[in-house]
């Protein structure tokens, strides 16, 4: 439960609080050279940052890699990796001991585990998807030698859909000490038709289960989406058309999708077009304005949270939306190549 | 990837016009009386029938369980059962050989695979969701005993959301030889808390890949879901407050979450409230309406659908994402009592 | 726990005395024309037959294919199947229900399920091989493709290792009423170097398990094995030499192992050389003498077999150990191909 | 394939002279008080010391827990740790870049991953099993709550079977710049009647895949092993037998195998006495003595490994073989509970 994919497939650990958080990436083939920078970039896409919905805390975030990798090349064998967590005062979060905070998980990890680390979220907190950036850095260094990107853009901050709009939420949410939503679309370029499984491996659900794992997501739709519960088959159905190839031996004609209506999958398959999705984020869960709650005992208490709070978790899940996305594809990408015996033995 | 959940898992196969379609049931515990009548009434459901949405066809679909029960009872062994397709004239077929229809599978399958069943879905028919229903009744009967109920309903077809507003839409959209498409809500009741696991294996994000793995479902939320995006912290979180409890050593108090914004799950693990979740149908590919489309060669066509189709997939969708959540949930089950030490070693 | 194998992989179901025993197929190529001739006659191999050590009972085992194979060729879906189970006289076996069978998984099931089928074994009946033969088959058809074959023979039966030796030991045992062991020697040729997988997913421990998962196996070993405990490193070190390769680009050297004592793999990874094990057979504990035993009031009883017995399940186990070392090879084939980048992104 | 168990599950990732090695522990039950100096002492008894066999090099492999531990006690999240590796000198290892040293798997890693770590095995370096007793100590401290004991001992070391024998011995073979295998005997005692899967799952095939896992392991036999090979089924079975109890309500008798000739399991699962399993080990492959043998190009060459080499495996292999056996217990720890309804529902 740790895990995610089957072919490059990472497993992680670490609590926001502990020593380090980090993870294992297996399955990633031999012989490829590793951008270390690159995989370093792609985390700090995700630390807070000069965008207003995030607070100026310094995280610095190294990813250190301690095996997998020799004389600049991947080996075959795992990848492991970890990220030290900074050193923070165990004082500052004794207030939280004796209480749920309202949105977060302290509850449920209480029911579930018995004991918990009470100081800001444990393995719940967003921390954590930090792993998944670095693995999904990797996932991309093999995506793009075949051309295939991923690209995920704010849609929607609360109901604000332009920057300014959304720029002047921001602000004034923050004025407010309280936090908000949003959703991301997301864009697969360049995947070849043929890639997902039939029935419990599709594609739509590989990406659900693994848009729903990210912290503060409520939905995933792909094409369409819940539009479609509206259509009518004769509006929604993508007919077939023609497109001219060139080829060496003359030209040809391609048959294919002649609109995307379907997101860019059929039967769990990818068509050959864009693959497009969106994913709803639930508003942050720690807020500056005071909260009526109870503590533990059931006492009524006012909770004022500590330190300082992201506005908006939108702007720096993008890297995370994509880093799954790409693990969800490398996933797809061995089956693919095993689906015909001819690629096998040649 | 024919294979869904861990610890009561089912792996399916099958074509809708091939011999048989089946599975096999693993992880079912001993001992436990088995009402083979059950199963078969849940797979009835799935039955075209009287409602309006669907064609009076006649199938028989009778289940024949080869395996793991005895004497009435289970023996924790795998349940093998099968469940014969009709005969079909092959010819009734042969004019689909050179077309892939709209909105079907029938491109993204000839693109993975380069051989695939024309006669109508094959392993991406709907059909194969019977072997869920099966599989899923099997999951109910030990969910009840844990007091556990799962119940979908249709929220919407098209933009309809009254019976009446409902039948209408029906009505209308058959005499237009077209289809429709719809939302179902599901709630589970009587779970405890404490289900789910961290990370990866969050309850949404398995109920979410459960819910795309069904044909013709393109979205899923739970809770506030998509609407949460439009929502502030203030507004969305679910602050704790207290419930008498009479107990034998005098009355308590029990802290729990005062509201249910959250879809009862946090940090993907279950609060003990409803599970509340919604899931997005899009229409019915196949429409009796011409389709102006080409062949496997790029010459125009028209498409007209032999036979008799649905109009709107969401009623007999039902018993089928009823059985989807019961196998997540079956999947969370065995998990869940093996947290502490102490429920093994007792 | 009734699955064997990741990319193709074999998961069954069925009691020796239930209504059927079968299996699905899963990760078989798309597009591969199977001859159905070939997995019967395999099947039929591990019939009760003339061989001395067998009964002449009459057991038709006839496979029935009912997914996955469509006009000769596979889907590249999941290959179901089903051999029915004989009609038996339950009052047969009623003088079993009272007692658990010595050397037999009577006492071990109902420790485990409190409720067992006492009619001859169920799940833990050797019946349940001929699911894995059937599967195995499937395997050949492409290894064959690929130019491996796989040999097992008998090595020895009791302490007799030539023809003669063995039938006079067979004949005297079966006047005896008694059974006697065996051991069986496969080899695996023209299996390239580079098959298998460090660390947990060593070649030999897939074979281990494999070998250790058929019924009356008591022990494994490759290459030296146990005799390797007694010699020198400098006596089991397999140096390497040249051969020389006829190429078109003009003649050349290729390096590997001059000796084979490590048996054709290193590291967990094939060598290109035969690899060869050992499997060790109990013999069959129904045996025809009279055994004294308790039942399970703890009542001392005189156990008398009723039916006939197969002296030794050697001859019949040798398409068994082939077919799960045909499900281990497919198992390591797909990843292979996948180690190297080029051989995905071409 | 770098994970063993699924329960208490170990993935595992480094090379023998890269920055570290390390695991992630997943499924350890929350709420556990956690020794670190006993999880230490396991790893400590597989230094070489001063036993006669191994070198007297220093390595201080110190374990460093990273997650999954707080104030104490588990937290049931996945326990992350890390071992460093020594700083080396990698001019050191120069003259092995165009050897495939005879016995080792460079040849093997060569040809499946293109690319590799010729400094001393990396991957394929007995060096990773210090990561499996990390993990095994973890399970043994579950399992000694549950009464279970694991003993490994020295059988045989060549053909010495006593500590007199064996010494002189090590003694001789050390002198011969030479190494020698041997055979270890591994005891299970306390584990309930019950435990293990049937048909692919079973016991020993576990155990056996866990044993051939470890480098050097070249055979594995349980029970009578190979000699089961030679016996009748009169002399191989075991009878049933009773045992006195005394009970609350009155005495009773247990019935249970009277001999235990079938090593503690009947038809893949437990009989509730001693486990009893032998396990081959195959002589060290880097030896003083010169080897004659060709480099990569062909060109023969006498090679003289530097450095000091352990003479025999066998010793420090014991808490290996204990650590191997203590993750298959943890592994059936939790579906046998999960066998009966009853025991769930509770």
């Amino acid at each position: 439960m740790n895990s995610f994919g089957e072919h490059i497939k990472l497993t992680t650990f670490g609590e926001s609080h502990g020593v380090a958080i980090g993870g294992i990436i297996e399955g990633f083939p031999a012989d490829v050279e590793v951008d270390e920078n690159f995989i370093q970039s792609e985390l700090d896409r995700r630390k807070p940052s000069n965008d207003k919905a995030s607070t100026p805390r310094k995280e610095s975030d190294r990813v250190e890699i301690l095996s997998g990798i020799f004389e600049g090349k991947t080996l075959g064998t795992p990848i492991g990796f970890i990220i030290r967590n900074e050193n923070q005062q165990p004082n500052d979060y004794e207030y939280l001991r004796d209480i749920f905070r309202p949105g977060h998980a302290d509850f449920t990890y209480a029911k579930k585990y018995g004991h918990y680390d009470h100081r800001g979220g444990g393995r719940a907190s967003a921390r954590e998807t930090a792993t998944r950036v670095v693995a999904g850095a990797f996932a991309k260094t093999v995506l793009q030698k075949k051309g295939i990107e991923i690209t995920a853009r704010i849609k929607q901050i609360g109901t604000a859909k332009t920057p300014d709009e959304i720029d002047r939420l921001i602000e004034q949410t923050k004025a407010d000490g309280d936090s908000v939503g949003g959703i991301v679309e997301c864009v697969i370029s360049g995947c070849p038709a043929g890639i997902g499984e039939p029935v419990f491996g599709k594609f739509q659900a590989k990406l659900a289960e693994a848009m729903l794992s990210i912290p503060a997501v409520k939905g995933f739709e792909y094409g369409e989406g819940f539009a479609a519960a509206t259509l009518r088959g004769s509006e929604h159905n993508d007919v077939f058309g023609t497109d001219a190839l060139r080829q060496a031996q003359g030209p040809s004609v391609e048959v294919k999708p002649a609109t995307n209506r379907s997101g860019g999958i059929l039967g769990g398959i990818s068509t050959g077009q864009d693959i497009v999705f969106r994913v709803a984020f639930k508003p942050i869960a720690s807020i500056s304005k005071p909260q009526q709650t109870v503590d533990k005992s059931g006492n009524p208490i006012e909770l004022i949270n500590q330190g300082r709070h992201d506005v908006c978790c939108v702007p720096r899940a993008l890297p995370v939306v994509e880093a799954m996305t790409a693990l969800v594809l490398a996933h797809f990408f061995v089956p693919k190549k095993a689906n015909k015996l001819s690629s096998r033995t040649k």
